[in-house]
């Protein structure tokens, strides 16, 4: 069981589709929710891939998603849009406010979007990357669960909190970032932990706020922030940007509403979108051309770019398709064996 | 010669002013980074505090300042503004552009503003401090010079690159950090060589790429980003934000422009101010609230706020003025001394 299955990306969308369906989402967020996953898949992000699946499954089934949410959109201000999601996941408010993001970034320079009420995977980067192969210029932010300890401090009460960031590049793939704001994703732990392996020491306390190399107990206890204090108070700069200033949970109220069902975290996000034309009218080609060099200088002297490593895998999953362990697969139909739901 | 003198802010602020007087900066000038240099002395920022002046006096005598610099504000598009610094001091850019950035983030929800073609210290804070007490949310980037490797690499190519953020709290001071995306500001590295002491290993590589613990090697060589590649991809998205999406200068760039003169960097800073009332209207003064149970929750056990130590250090400074290192008096003075310039 401990082997690798090869798939195609095309077999990845089907079982992730149908798993989806079988749980009882409708179409709309079937289709929404499966780019991300498969996105995870092919883009080398096993912890956004199709162990998603088994989060995905344990959140419904804990009732705290809304099976045929329908998202509405609000224009709240003349550069700002919320949009409800309805309780379900955020993929669908991303799919119906990111066109009104788009329209009104281009009309005032720049554009908010808040995403309410929704139930949240954390994986920013398809989001920053699709409005940056649109040309803009894009910002996202996401609390989560309370699972990280500010610098300093043992008691969790950040999320893992990422920022991301779309670039548009001329003729070639955006430069993308998607950080999480602790040491490393949550999801990076669990995989530590079923795979039986230890974590290095920097990424968790145990429940009694000693550093631990024992994934179930940085699990149990808490995560670090990265870099410190820095990465504390960027942690901090993302709960409030993407709660309270958009009216959602922090990521302590999220964790108090899940209420022990180890569900995905339920809150908001926070998208900034600016259109280079907006500061540079038509010399922003000659400008975003510039941003080469910059790319250039870090390359150039063999320094690894950030969403190189991503856009490689994706090339290569686009051909080879990509490997999965038969374990997770396994997991992903026993879901359904006794017709759990 | 190592001893320490009591000033009072007052003081400070005569001696600051007076010395950019003799630099022949014009009554705006001298007026807008007295600001800093003051907040700097008064909030702890030693680095950004009095020892400034022997930056700026190095920068205006190298020609890098234009004396009589008058900033010129440009309505890009709805919710985006470019000031013109005219070769000045990026303060009397933040001055005339600041509240044009208000009124639009209050009329449109968001709104941006590019200072273009100043002279920077790259001291933020009491930028999005000042906004956040206007009741705005407000983020700050500047680069500054190639100073910085990338993560992975060896080759300065970021500036210290930091990013402010500043929140503002119902009846108290705001909620403020200013974080170099270097593990430490420049001024720090100075400050340690010129008191001959040895930095922490992590802070810098000297000039043939190797880590070293000597200031003056880290100075000579790379200085190095906060929290590996995390910090890494922080500072190539100030650059760019900050660079060629508001149509100015990169680190490098602005390097390339110092020519060896050792003057401050040369560029464009980028503003993004929220309003809450854009997202939340009559709710945002509860949503504002939600956002104490965040400041508690870290306080209260024990982790350190971000700009805790500014204000308590500010506070203090009030009452018993501020303790300047003889040293450095005495340098200020010396600047004038063959009426050098």
């Amino acid at each position: 069981m401990d082997g690798k299955i090869r798939m195609s990306l095309d077999e990845v969308r089907n079982l992730t589709e149908s798993a989806l369906v079988r749980l009882g989402l409708d179409e709309r967020q079937v289709a929404a929710v499966a780019v991300t996953i498969v996105a995870g898949e092919r883009d080398g992000c096993a912890a956004h891939g199709l162990y998603r699946l088994l989060v995905c499954a344990r959140t419904v089934r804990a009732g705290k998603v809304t099976r045929d949410a329908q998202p509405v959109v609000r224009d709240v201000a003349r550069a700002l849009v919320r949009v409800d999601c309805g309780g379900g996941f955020a993929q669908i408010g991303f799919e119906a406010g990111a066109p009104v993001l788009a329209a009104k970034a281009r009309e005032y320079g720049l554009a908010g979007l808040g995403i309410n009420n929704c139930v949240h995977f954390s994986a920013l980067w398809p989001e920053v990357e699709a409005l940056a192969r649109d040309g803009l210029v894009a910002f996202a932010f996401t609390p989560s669960h309370a699972w990280v300890a500010p610098a300093g401090g043992t008691t969790p009460i950040f999320g893992t909190n990422p920022i991301a960031f779309g670039w548009p590049r001329p003729g070639g793939d955006p430069f993308v970032f998607d950080l999480a704001t602790s040491v490393t994703a949550r999801g990076e732990i669990e995989l530590h932990r079923r795979e039986g392996q230890p974590i290095p020491l920097g990424w968790g306390l145990d429940p009694e706020g000693n550093p631990t190399t024992d994934a179930a107990q940085a699990l149990a206890g808490a995560m670090l922030t990265f870099g410190g204090h820095k990465g504390s108070a960027l942690a901090a700069m993302v709960e409030l940007i993407a709660g309270p200033l958009i009216g959602d949970m922090t990521s302590v109220e999220s964790l108090v509403a899940d209420g022990g069902a180890g569900a995905s975290p339920i809150g908001g996000e926070l998208i900034i979108a600016i259109d280079p034309s907006g500061f540079l009218g038509s010399a922003a080609a000659q400008h975003l051309a510039r941003g080469e060099q910059l790319f250039d200088g870090i390359a150039g002297q063999g320094a690894r770019l950030p969403s190189e490593r991503r856009y490689r895998a994706r090339a290569r999953s686009l051909v080879e398709g990509v490997e999965v362990p038969a374990r997770l697969i396994a997991e992903i139909e026993a879901l359904f064996d006794a017709d759990a739901d």
